[in-house]
């Protein structure tokens, strides 16, 4: 007999070669060559996810002359599947097209099983689908009547035999549903194996529907996407707002309402599921597809969001010592959430990393990777709290900082949210010192035409967190308030903008929206506790610089970088490496959705972060007093003076400076 | 410095000794020599488990003289316990008692951790109580500002120090009673670690009650018994009947409901959990004790009732071939099954075997271990169908053989269950073939002085499996009856209670409760079906005869074994060793409750149990003919004729002999 000749075989984009025995299928010799060309359906022409391209031509670079004619021809298997679901002109199901001569083969990104998704309208870098939960077809022995083994034994055999899975074993809530699923399907089921451990799921034939839910668990807003867990792909993103406002606005007003009304967490978890729960009926209606199929759902959320979804008591972390129950990642049937889902669907609850810094934190350190970054890095996302991340390759340290809300708008005589009508930037001119500003919802500034048409609708309402952190950095910068932040009387003979309110004095934006000297006193203590939390984390991590900011959640996509340090809310750094990381926790959480690999980079990162208590630390205090002038007493600015001409450093009363003097002779 | 003296302790019963340093508690000195000296609380004189008995005198076999004196004086602590709980006489806190000269000590049974528990009123052979749950009482750091850990990180800090526990996870559940139990125990709990492994529950303080329910799911009567998983005592027992009985009474015929009913196993399904919950509720009372202290439960059964409790779909058991949806043991929440116990109870269903061949049958073998006795040991548990595991210290082989419910009473003209009023017990006199009897619920026999009187209020109502084989037997012996089973119509001239029955005869035994030929029949071919399931599996074994036979279940309880041999129900066996062995089932549910490694036992010999299907094998109907005559065609009984006379074989009437060696000659 001659022997049969063996082919010369390239694939694509891998470059991986070699020469298999004359009518392999491209599959078996993808395989045999290490190349990463998926099927779920174990080669049976079912799933149509092996396609790839044969080339025609001569390819120099690798060696060979390439023809589609070296595959055998179009079998009965491929045109039912073309006709079934459709094949695109010169694609073939790699395991039915068997090999008669020399080929190139292109696998296209939608045939590889790790392929690389790169996200447009999230932000998740570049993440390698993978996640926690498989499918495999199989097809199980029948039972005999002198084999008596049960359903899930000739299952495991079966997965051993096709797919060379052990050590699994199938939950007990998916006993009926193989039951079912073996029958109905006449032996041929598919599974899906979580953690490569459990069989979770079964479902009758070809099953090949696989869908998950990110949320992001923000005090005032819910977020979510729906993600197809196959390809990655987003297919819906929708939000709705937190029902426990009505508990109370902020986190702590509702930790005291748990504390005043005995079993209120009880509300407030109800409150929250119904809301998950919803929200996942939002994102499926607007996909058009099943909850049946959602089959994974990953959360993060501050720390009081995490225990009041999981149903644990949020007091404890509303006082000192702010105790967690558990700093681990918490895993749980997504029904225990009251989640309506695939019954199989199982929640993820990222790691939470101290009592005030949580599981959107970590959500966001997934997403942004600081660790991998070159250089001294810095994470900050500002809230009620402001979770700051500051770490280099080799170390992360987190700490909250207790800026309050002023930042959301919160405590400001005209603050408000970021919602439309919302004045959110501020220009102040340096000789007449009249204001210019736009609001949220119009692109036309306050002195251009059309301005009045523009916001006739959403109205002029208020002051948003970005507005008043330049309505004040523009007041130091015109030299309307001095270093302490005392808007000086003497502007009063300079321009009506600046009225006497009792004491003090405040300046008048626009109607009666008014910067005051307590608005101005909140953004000092605010932005105070910001900078002393960052420059305790660089104490302990030993640097005096930081090479780059990422500011995450809404605060960071609204503010002006320059106005936020001219105002030492951030130490110096080039503003080129200032970047908003958009909602980094959100991003983090659908990562973790998307790769079972994110979910234990990101325990082991979290079990590995230093964490720093500011309440404790006495240089908290000594930093925090320092950040107090407007601009920083102390810091240098030398990135941020390139741009902006940060004023002298004014001096305070004579009387006051004497105070501080001493008590700063006694320190020593 | 004078170096302190060390003392020679010896304990009894283990007989350990060695030498210790002075004022070494008597429970370190127990660990270091290794014995087995049980503590919950750690050392802290809250448990009370690790009294010992210092011993007064001279013990020349042990070379010491011992004096309580030896020991420190009563504590503070002991007295604190004495006066809390009651300490005996004599007895002493191992933990406090701290030793200062030589000194024998007795550990009474219940403070040892690994005692052997031999139960009177349930058959448990010798168990070891060591149940798949542990409590540990841990005193956990107080969470610290600067130390921002979660709970359950400093619980298992706690359980590592403390308890060398390593490894352990918390349950989800099981956060939130955790994080309430160490606010309210001033951070000192007790938590139930499940197979060394998972914390499930937690308690504030010290706990120690823990409670476990077995039950033995019969398709006639669920019985359970509730038990102290400290101690292994029994602390109640009851039973009651399977609600199930309302669609069918016997299995099939629940099966058939399904089949014809659709969604008839949730209705059967939801019936056997309410009995479940109800009897778990009766138990509880009985014994006076909370139900939310049940943390186990395990369960026994057919594998009709072991998949309509699980809520899986029973038919296809219902036909061939019978597949189990598996034979591993299956675990999951209690609450799963709709019983109401302590949150964080299981419910452990032993493994099933095959089709036929169900849980119960790996109770019976669990509790009746045939593998560890000497010798070809038979395990028999008669009900609609016969589970028959053969075997001996190398092999197991199983079966159930179609006997059909004739030995249950049904299929008998006259036939009852075993209640008050029915007989069971017959004798026939040889000459005057004049019968007596007794019924169940009365000593006295129908000839003797009283009868009528005592069986005035409960009646003879009919015959039940055991008074039907004596009355079958007793009619060979009495020659009333062939071997072929015919009553002959010859004896209508010796009595008048030979009565002919249309082309039959009858046996008039009391009233109109006869013995008809139909009777005989019914009889005949249940016990040519079990024989004939025995001797297939003594071929697969490869050997002729058996060293001891165990009967399980009610049947086994009642039968005369005499009588089942005469009539060929099982092969020859020493008289002597055969004995009922009760409910077998019902004890290997209470064994697996007190004992993880008795699970491990059984799931082990179950994977290595030989299954048999007599439907496929050709000889079980060569058996099944040869065993169809009374006494058996071929089967020698050379120990049960030292105790019975059996009569001589009868031939067959000429005509149908002829047929039958026609057909015999056509095999060979």
């Amino acid at each position: 007999m001659v022997p049969l000749p063996d082919h010369l075989i390239v694939f694509t984009p891998s470059g991986r070669r070699g020469t298999v025995a004359d009518d392999s299928s491209v599959l078996d010799a993808a395989r045999s060559l290490g190349v990463d060309l998926d099927s779920v359906c174990g080669g049976r022409g079912i799933c149509g996810r092996c396609q790839v391209m044969p080339m025609d031509g001569e390819f120099q670079k690798h060696g060979l002359t390439s023809s589609p004619s070296h595959l055998s021809a179009l079998g009965e298997v491929e045109v039912a599947y073309r006709d079934r679901k459709g094949l695109a002109e010169g694609r073939r199901l790699g395991c039915m097209a068997r090999i008669s001569g020399a080929l190139l083969v292109d696998v296209p990104a939608e045939s590889q099983v790790h392929r690389q998704v790169v996200r447009k309208d999230v932000d998740l870098g570049s993440v390698e689908v993978d996640p926690v939960l498989h499918f495999y077809y199989v097809e199980v022995a029948e039972p005999q009547l002198d084999d008596p083994t049960g359903d899930v034994e000739r299952l495991l055999r079966a997965l051993a035999d096709q797919w060379d899975l052990v050590g699994i074993a199938v939950e007990v809530r998916a006993l009926l549903e193989l039951q079912k699923a073996l029958r109905k399907g006449a032996w041929a089921v598919t599974v899906a194996v979580r953690d490569g451990r459990d069989v979770v799921a079964a479902w009758p034939g070809y099953h090949d529907v696989k869908l998950g839910v990110a949320v992001d668990v923000g005090s005032t807003t819910i977020a979510g996407h729906l993600a197809d867990l196959r390809t990655g792909d987003v297919l819906a993103s929708a939000g709705r707002m937190n029902p426990q406002i009505r508990f109370g606005e902020d986190l702590m007003s509702r930790v005291s309402y748990v504390m005043m009304n005995p079993g209120g967490e009880i509300e407030l978890t109800s409150a929250v599921r119904a809301a998950l729960d919803e929200l996942v009926g939002e994102l499926v209606e607007q996909a058009g597809v099943d909850r049946r199929d959602v089959l994974e759902i990953t959360l993060v959320g501050n720390p009081i969001m995490h225990h009041l979804a999981l149903g644990l008591d949020p007091r404890p972390l509303g006082e000192a010592p702010f105790a967690l129950v558990t700093d681990r990642a918490v895993s749980l049937p997504a029904s225990e959430l009251a989640i309506e889902a695939h019954p199989a669907a199982r929640a993820y609850f990222l790691p939470c990393i101290a009592g005030h810094v949580g599981a959107d934190t970590a959500g966001a350190i997934l997403a942004d990777r600081p660790q991998d970054r070159a250089g001294v890095q810095l994470l900050v996302d500002v809230g009620t709290n402001a979770e700051i991340v500051l770490g280099n390759g080799e170390r992360l340290l987190a700490a909250s900082s207790p800026t309050g809300p002023a930042f959301e708008g919160a405590q400001i005589s005209s603050g408000q949210r970021a919602a439309p009508g919302a004045i959110e930037r501020v220009r102040i001119d340096r000789d007449t010192l009249e204001p210019r500003f736009s609001v949220i919802g119009s692109e036309i500034w306050s002195d251009e035409e059309g301005f009045e048409e523009a916001v006739a609708e959403i109205g002029v309402n208020g002051i948003c967190g970005s507005g008043i952190i330049e309505a004040v950095a523009e007041l130091m910068l015109a030299g309307v308030m001095n270093s302490d932040g005392v808007i000086e009387g003497s502007a009063v003979e300079r321009t009506d903008r600046v009225i006497a309110d009792g004491r003090t004095f405040s300046y008048r934006l626009w109607g009666d929206i008014l910067v005051t000297q307590n608005d101005i006193r909140a953004i000092q203590l605010a932005k105070a506790a910001l900078y002393a939390g960052i420059r305790l984390l660089m104490d302990h991590l030993g640097s005096d610089t930081v090479d780059g900011i990422r500011l995450a959640g809404a605060f960071g996509s609204h503010i002006d970088v320059k106005y936020a340090m001219a105002l030492g809310l951030l130490p110096d750094c080039d503003l080129e490496h200032v970047l908003s990381s958009g909602n980094a926790a959100g991003a983090g959480a659908l990562i973790a959705l998307l790769s079972g690999a994110a979910r234990r980079d990101i325990e082991s990162a979290v079990r590995k972060i230093e964490k720093i208590e500011t309440a404790t630390e006495p240089r908290f205090q000594e930093h925090f007093v320092e950040a107090m002038a407007i601009p920083h007493k102390t810091a240098a600015y030398p990135h941020l003076s390139r741009v902006v001409q940060l004023p002298e450093r004014t001096t305070v009363p004579a009387t006051r400076r004497r105070s501080r003097r001493r008590s700063q002779q006694e320190d020593v």
